[in-house]
């Protein structure tokens, strides 16, 4: 395999990785796969699917908290056995591991275990041997961002890299970081019954950019546990064997903290600096969304990688791209989709399309909806959260939202299409909207936002044609 | 009053006459509305409503049962205090129920209450009074299917207008008739703790028309309750106080029997055949359901009282529509939303679009999708359930949908917007779909579906141009 030149070398099998093997083993055998001994993806290992784990049991736990007002008695003897809630986590994350590990399975010798580095353009190094290929794809992800000092703190530090393998979570936990990981955890491990005290450096949290609608959530959090947000907070070890978190303002002692300070790219040692092009600060190169392509090489960059979308559906669309391009499928451009980004916290925080800190305000209409009132939520002990909808002035053309609500992530995919087809406030309001649904909460936004534009009809109906001879006189 | 000629009475201040309200009050003060006295909706009073509450209460009990799978210990301790249900349930009502009432108030004695008969194309009698209008649009819904003599059984007879008045309920209940109403409630009845028996006369329920989906359902259901299908049952009082309920395979004894067998138009004494119209064996002219006009004349015929689609929200669209035609303001035809009905079933059941029975086989293909292997569903303890897409031949124009699956209710709305914008299979996979959620399930159908038609590209996301000079060669 040494002296053979191959079509593609993809290094990491992470989501993006396996995207573009996907697409190149339909047009090749002659290809590599190169991971680091991870072997499972992000997502199915310490990502997207552990931690809905972790939510789900923690939700149905605090949905006692209603148990009363439902007519259900008892709900005082119910306990969250953490342990026995890590032990699911860990099943399903296995199950969620093997199924992704299925893929690579009988690929011999092209599946290879080591850390590679791009020594040319065209050539890989890995376990000693070289690899030369027409195209390499890089699909190495991410890792949690853990300032250097933090390691001091030993086995009180936890990120979402060990949080799942624990026998028992401590009864005291400091979240810092309130981005999208930093609150779904926070609000799981409360509703656990674990003392969580959380900070945030931006007064912004869950992704939000919307102020009205980052309150809405901040305020529902805060009913659960405390939330300092708007300054960074230093972490320290106490004498007593605890940790001290402290923002300036407010401090917490607690048995752990979780470094929920983002992720950042797997790059070290990688050799991009080997590829001629410009690297950023982050030693990133400028890599083209549609593409993937880093400059004019042949190099894709894919996946949290490149820290553009780091988002699973994003990942294996770019190794998607990447392995179509590479294995010589296409010679075209892709067009990204709307970009859905979502956080499963209670209730669910979504932005769909363009963000507000990305409009031009002049330009753009609001229509917002408060789910204090809603129908079916008051009657699901939901009633809480806040959609704002972002449309242009004009036709009234949807540009995003940002939302906390009750079944957000589900409003969030029907925003999300209807921005994908550069639908109007008008035309979604010709859908049917059922009765009794969340979804009339949307219903509501868009009135508001139809009600500032230029009238248009009577109707959110369409008319099919005049009536007739027979007509109303 | 008695002698000036009005615009427009309405009879019937339920969903459809309300909605027909609001247009008319836009345009005119010469209108009046009489209602037979219930003044508050179907939908607040004793349908959506209610039964959304009743089911919310079940449902959050019934996840007991996964509490031990999710790590949640006590459930044992728990159990459902009937009698608290119901108290919410109608409190709940009365809120909605005045919710609506306030949207007559301040109509004076353009108000009336009393039953209404026309006794002219033009002029409607209530109270001893005659009423001349321009307009006449009869608005007077629905009521529940009881077979007379079943009316024997008394205290032990229960429909919709009474179960919800219940102080308790007893301890057997047998529902006859699965349809939408049927399935809801006998399902709701038993998960707090009601043996429940199921009759329905079709092998078809909730709706359905899909045997793959009506099988799921069915299925799902059995491991709750016993459901006897495909023959009609025979109630009778028993000697010892019971009821009796048998389809002559299947015999059950209860002390209640809950009467589902569908909702009838309210037309008795309503004068129908004074507008010179052919009625149907029903006592029904001819109603167009772009205009809502009987024939060619004055008198308009909205909502369940039609029973072209007895649903909340399109009653809704029918008022609105004859409201704007009867006070002048459009003169055309109204395009109508497409089809969507919900059963709130656990797992929801949903139609949209076309159903299956409607479809014509050989052009059609068919995209399936089972919930067992779903990520997201087996994480919440919901994987169960089907989804079935239907679309055209050719370029896989989406036609339809049957489905009971988890979110069902909210898969149902995207699936309804993309039909409603006559969108393709390929269309509809261009939209983003986040990891992980249920919708991943109707990726996979709609992907189904793509193997099925011609291939048209090698992937869901649209091209945006070719690569340019710096080309991979």
């Amino acid at each position: 395999m040494d002296e053979a030149i191959l079509d593609v070398v993809v290094i990491g099998a992470g989501t993006a990785g396996l995207a573009a093997l996907r697409e190149i083993r339909k047009r090749s055998e002659r290809f590599a796969l190169i991971d680091d001994g991870k072997w499972g993806t992000t997502c199915a290992r310490v990502g997207c699917m552990p931690s809905k784990a972790l939510i789900e049991s923690a939700n149905a736990f605090h949905r006692r908290r209603d148990f009363d007002v439902f007519g259900i008695r008892g709900a005082e003897s119910l306990r969250a056995d953490v342990p026995a809630v890590l032990v699911r986590v860990r099943a399903l994350r296995d199950q969620f591991v093997s199924g992704v590990r299925k893929l690579t399975d009988g690929l011999g010798e092209r599946a290879i275990t080591g850390r590679a580095r791009i020594v040319a353009p065209d050539c890989v190094e890995v376990n000693g041997r070289r690899l030369r290929a027409r195209r390499i794809i890089v699909a190495t992800g991410s890792e949690p961002v853990v300032p250097p000092p933090w390691r001091a703190l030993g086995e009180r530090l936890l990120t979402t890299d060990n949080l799942f393998e624990r026998d028992d979570l401590p009864a005291r936990i400091a979240v810092v970081g309130m981005g999208a990981i930093g609150a779904e955890v926070a609000q799981a491990l409360s509703r656990l019954g674990i003392e969580v005290t959380a900070f945030g450096s931006s007064e912004l949290v869950a992704g939000l950019s919307d102020p009205q609608v980052n309150a809405a959530l901040l305020a529902s959090l805060r009913q659960e546990f405390p939330v300092h947000v708007g300054a960074p907070a230093v972490v320290s070890a106490a004498d007593d064997g605890s940790v001290r978190v402290s923002n300036g303002r407010q401090q917490v002692q607690a048995d752990a903290v979780l470094a929920a300070l983002g992720r950042r790219p797997v790059l070290a040692g990688l050799g991009l600096d080997t590829l001629g092009v410009p690297l950023d600060e982050n030693g990133l190169p400028s890599v083209d969304p549609t593409t993937m392509r880093v400059g004019a090489s042949q190099v894709f960059l894919v996946g949290d990688a490149n820290a553009q979308a780091p988002l699973q559906h994003e990942a294996a669309d770019e190794g998607h791209i990447a392995g179509l391009i590479a294995s010589g499928a296409v010679a075209r451009r892709f067009r990204r989709r709307v970009p859905l980004s979502i956080v499963f916290c209670d209730p669910d925080v979504a932005v769909v399309g363009r963000r507000f800190s990305q409009l031009d305000g002049s330009d753009v209409l609001v229509g917002e909806y408060r789910f204090e009132r809603q129908g079916r939520a008051r009657i699901e002990q939901r009633a809480r959260g806040v959609l704002r909808v972002y449309a242009a002035r004009g036709i009234g053309l949807l540009l995003g939202a940002e939302l906390c609500a009750p079944a957000g992530a589900h409003l969030a995919h029907l925003l999300a299409l209807a921005m994908e087809r550069t639908l109007t406030v008008h035309d979604l309001l010709r859908m049917p909207f059922y009765h009794p649904v969340l979804e009339e909460g949307l219903r509501s936004a868009l009135r508001e936002l139809a009600s500032q534009l230029p009238p248009c009809s009577e109707s959110d109906l369409a008319g099919c044609g005049p009536i007739g001879a027979d007509a109303i006189e």
